[in-house]
């Protein structure tokens, strides 16, 4: 059961469903955002009747829910939300491409990058200026410079940002450059990063956790929406399997799982998905034939010198080949890019 | 290195190469076909010159392989190898279509499938008469009369049938009634069985063991290729991954993977694959854009009294639906149905 | 609900038993077994009352089995079974040491190899002469060849062999000459097999499938002791997961989740579990201390110059270092070798 | 290769060593601990030379390191290393027992399962007063609250206390309360985290990540080490796979992986890993066998009202009796508890 109270409701009248659940032997979770309290009850066997709690002053509606997942959840909310990056409409009808090197590397390689995928039909730059290395002895990344060059480009192109961050720490300053902030697989269950998310004004694009199930996936959204942050994309990235052939096992089943258990949009990442070069696009095409929402496709203008994940970046010329690709399958599924 | 002989080498001319591979210390594999006799060098740490066999009678060429599986391999042929099954070329510019039921169950339920899927587009008809189930209570297949049942689906609609084989035992019957074999998943490497069908006369479509990686797989075929039945195509089914939300993880990473690797065509089971009814179709219309030769789907004429799978099998309305959908896909990546 | 039918009991009373179960809307499953038949009942959603069978003639018994598995689960039969195999009990206080090399490759080799691993302790001597080998490039076993030469070190040593089936035609053979017969880990759901297996008279050593559950690996022992063979014993071999330091993830938890919903004895074989010769000891200690009935080891008079898994397999020497290891541990849980 | 500076070495002598790497064309990676100074060297293809860095003033050695993990190498450190906590070693002979619920939850649970966890042979006290939880609708922990119950119990018992840190915010007041900080599995990849940790004064307990290689969680250890904090354990607690019999699959092959892969001590979380409360005893025998430095246990007076993990709680008497036998396992393999 989720009680939603009305934009206006007062903490009493709060504090009295709150008293109700828990006299009724429930938990209640009072989770305060930007524009209203939601208050999820868990601990009850089977279901609860909304009437119950409609009638108390304050409260909008009660929802039942059969999902661990209560915001993210398709139940609760039928129609898809369309997340705005500064015009950029992610999950509305036209597919939406984001690309870029993996990491900003020098003001040169991010402008050139830009300038490439917008002449190809990218909307969004992608660019990590934190970077999540396995080993201390990689490159960690630009920082701040890196997210003075995205901003450079953004000036120069109209491209939208979109660019990682990594901790709470440095957060303010990413989602202060950036126009939508990434969390990276490695982070999708850092909890206490997920939760101020929440209370961010910047949209999120939520990778997918190496091995998380889609479920435990949707749980980590449910974080960022309950804690105050209604706009949030996934994005499937590949999961960990036994198979060695591929970097990652991109799963594009989690796409029409998603859309059916979620109503929010479903990006999809084949670069770090299959981690191959030259099969980039075909997953690319497969994920629109899917019914991603959109792309993020790493983009390089050297990929052999990158300092991060060049055996996956495609060059400014592969990128083209692709979005005339993309395009067409896009155009079938009556998605235009 | 794999030392091909020409059709009409004698016993004597293969004994020879053999002799001189022993002679070298590395050890031959001669695996004798239909048509002609190859030899396969294993053994050598680094490339051997094929001038070393070249000049020995009855030798037609000797092609260095990097890889542990060699005529199944495109750096052996390059060019994608075309199945034909009695007149279906799968593998050839049109996408092939096979689909039906799960189990033959009955006559009416087999000749209404056949005719439905035919309606909507199918030139294959898929059914089971031999059924591997986990358990030994379940329905385990109408055996020989289910066979005869897809023989009469195909004299009355014109469809080719492809049918499982489980053992050694029931692959003569099977590859009497069928105009295709196909290997489950779960026997994927029975040796034992891999190797008959090198003798058999019918081409076989390989499935994808749950575990398997593509590497193992594409041995799996290599034993049957060397056994002497060329005619080979690949069924990607979904792998075994952690994630419970779907009942495999279709690994569409596969497709183009194996179309880098291999010469030989590569069909997509979504039914098996995602395993969900309702998301069947995205799965095949994904799995057309990343570039499968064909696909194979359940369609049961009622899904909720199917003995087997009825969870993931489509209604012939529902298949016709998918069929729209997949046409659309297969135009736009230029493989008419 | 399993209806376990008297030794001497009719096919009359039996066919009675069968309409019944038909009468009532469920499915019968009649199996015969070499002493009574059992008849499995599938498709009552909930409790059936024994007593609805139990006053029919001919009728030992009905079981309630919550479980998908019956004549294997632990309630349907409490206390253990123990498997004899020509006086060496598996399953009984004592754990059974089986050891040898992987494949039987020379008199010499095999003869060696047996003295050496009876020196030690061991009972059983384990020897492939049917190799499933992932490519058909290696070498495949020395087949009748090899199963004399067991029969010859068994006659000398006076150990129990124990040794593979691959399929259907070569059982026959394989079953005369062995004490017991294994089944390798991907011919665990060839059922084709595993229906043969019901009708032979020797033990038999079901190894796990390497991506197989412990429920699947359970169904497929079921498929054995349905068909008439209860002398089973179950071999966890390693599983298939991300990790690549160990050639397998040898899967100890399944020791103790065996133990507790079947009777069946357990046996580990760290050899393939883990797959590097350094760590066989390890493991062995652990799968003795998490409750194994027994371990299968490999071992070679000459590891470097194996055929095959020359990489895993200990030297005499080694085997005799971890033999006292395993006793020190087998004393401390009450299991002496 | 790792240059290694002595301990007074001066920051123009760093820099001279940083200099003559780049000169030579390949990447330098100074990592400025407590006590000294070392500096990685990446990008070489082949072996260096030592020589080339030992002649500069303020070189201790330069180590040849063929693993991309180098200060928690076996190969940089052969001996074991003891990570003292307050007086109880963990790497040292002596078997280290952690034990103490999930969640600390009231005073008077958290001072019976001291008590109980004391008197049964257990040296430290675990309790989570942070707690990452899948769902934002779950207990999160008792915060600081919790800390002062787990210091309170210390002070009463004499019990080492161990417990999680979650974020770079409350980590500084986590240290300050704890003994030893846990770092759990979803947190294993925070490089943010992770490079804090290694500027703190206590030892770090690092959880393997549910899909983390060995290598992997090395890389992680290696952050903690290279950023200047050299006292670390690991802990196993299971990883994921597609086994759903048990929570996670505890992978005990891991231990003696790391024993030869790090100097690092191991110590084996059979509770999270196998998940099951009855199941737990052997998995403690087994990780004892295997060769673990330690294990971790959850207890709790009551594991039917726990707010966490419940069922894989042991209550003090199971404890006692788990207690008893790993007693015998570890005195079999010399390590009094």
């Amino acid at each position: 059961m989720l009680v939603v109270m009305k934009p206006n409701a007062t903490e009493a009248q709060v504090d009295a469903v709150v008293e109700k659940i828990r006299s009724l032997g429930f938990s209640p979770h009072a989770i305060p955002g930007a524009q209203r309290t939601a208050i999820g009850v868990t601990g009850n066997k089977g279901d609860l009747d909304p009437a119950l709690f409609e009638s108390f002053p304050g409260v909008r509606e009660a929802i039942r829910v059969s999902q661990p997942f209560k915001l993210v959840s398709r139940e609760v909310k039928e129609e898809d939300t369309v997340v705005d990056v500064g015009g950029v409409e992610i999950g509305g009808k036209r597919l939406v491409i984001m690309a870029g090197p993996c990491s900003v590397e020098s003001k040169e390689q991010v402008l050139e990058a830009a300038r490439a995928v917008k002449a190809s039909g990218a909307t969004m730059l992608r660019g990590g200026a934190y970077k999540p290395r396995t080993s201390p002895y990689e490159f960690q990344g630009m920082a701040e410079d890196g997210l003075k060059l995205l901003a450079l480009a953004r000036e120069e192109t109209g491209l939208k940002v979109i660019t990682e961050a990594m901790d709470v720490e440095t957060l303010p300053m990413v989602a202060d450059y950036a126009d939508m902030v990434q969390i990276g697989a490695r982070n999708m269950q850092n909890y206490s990063l997920l939760k101020q998310l929440g209370k961010i004004a910047k949209p999120i694009l939520l990778k997918r956790g190496p091995s998380a199930t889609i479920k435990e996936w949707l749980m980590a959204a449910e974080y960022v929406v309950a804690h105050g942050n209604g706009r949030v994309a996934l994005c499937e990235r590949g999961i960990r399997t036994f198979e060695t052939a591929t970097r990652n096992t991109l799963d594009l089943n989690a796409v029409p799982v998603l859309k059916s258990l979620t109503h929010l949009p479903v990006i999809v990442d084949p670069s770090h998905g299959i981690g191959l070069r030259a099969h980039v696009p075909a997953m690319a095409r497969a994920a629109v034939a899917a019914g991603a929402d959109g792309l993020i496709i790493e983009v390089h203008p050297c990929p052999e010198k990158a300092l991060s994940d060049g055996q996956q970046s495609l060059t400014p010329e592969e990128f083209a080949g692709l979005m005339a690709q993309v395009r067409v399958i896009a155009g079938a599924v009556g998605r235009p890019v």
